[in-house]
């Protein structure tokens, strides 16, 4: 799918604030493929859909979390991870994707996993550090990812933690395991 | 099991310094348990066996896990973790403790897990604020135990999470489940 086909497609589906997230998602996924060799198109493809599914209900997410027999583990925790897989699943089932490496990235893109692929990675740190993301330490993870994407990418995952912890707020087991993973290697 | 004979156990099987952590440990644990609730002389007694495999040798310890059949993931993790299952094991194969409410409590005083009961709660505080640690952040920990036994527990396993994090460590899965565990409730 072209670029401005698929930016028409989600441009319907998000805030315009959301929107202008989206581009600066797009630009920074792509300059990240181009750094670290990952397929630039599949990196333009994931960005533009990946917060596809954030302004849907609550309630309908949660249908398709159950109905789709994803990990119900999800309910459990803060529902601002329900769009990423959720996403996946419609960007599938609505507007045809079928890569499913495009769909991983999406569905990836908030928790993380352990052993994610270059393009997961991509896409969750060009989410984090996009232009338009200004908050304490992104400047940080910025700077690493210039140097290093999984330097940056333990980083932001570690900010994630930290941020959560602070407010006392559970963490979805999977972003342990993205932790873990990455500082194993 | 009489606490003087507890002690002269112990004191053969660890070094002078872990001794009067030890001692210290005991002192906290029972104090806790009577501000908590909890049983006197089995908080003394898991507190005086917390650290009985502390100086086993690492080869014996992980002979131990694998042959008795502990989690293996613990090899892949801070051998420190691996004196308080190990420990578990000789206070009731070589000591013959067989309360199994204290061999939790020792089992479980480094990695926690997700629903502590009240004891293991008490052991695994109480090695963390006996008197003899001076740490940062150990002050503020001993300041909530004296409010709220969980928010105390709470404070420590994140502290122990971000120490850890601050130097690209692993996180055991199980401290991760603590945290999560106590703040959902």
């Amino acid at each position: 799918m072209e670029r401005t086909e698929a930016l028409e497609i989600v441009k319907k589906q998000i805030t315009k604030h959301r929107y202008e997230h989206t581009l600066g998602v797009m630009e920074t996924a792509i300059s990240l493929a181009q750094q670290y060799g990952a397929d630039e198109k599949k990196a333009e493809l994931s960005a533009i859909f990946h917060d596809y599914a954030k302004f849907r209900p609550k309630d309908e997410m949660e249908n398709i979390i159950v109905r789709e027999k994803m990990p119900e583990l999800l309910l459990k925790f803060n529902s601002e991870l329900w769009h990423a897989p959720v996403g996946a699943f419609l960007v599938k089932t609505e507007v045809g994707i079928q890569d499913e490496e495009v769909l991983d990235a999406i569905k990836y893109h908030t928790s993380g996993r352990a052993q994610m692929t270059l393009l997961e990675k991509i896409i969750y740190l060009a989410d984090y550090i996009e232009p338009g993301r200004h908050f304490p330490g992104v400047e940080e993870v910025r700077a690493l990812a210039e140097k290093d994407l999984n330097e940056a990418l333990i980083k932001a995952v570690q900010n994630t933690i930290l941020f959560l912890m602070k407010k006392n707020q559970p963490v979805y087991p999977e972003t342990f395991n993205t932790y873990n993973d990455l500082v194993i290697k």
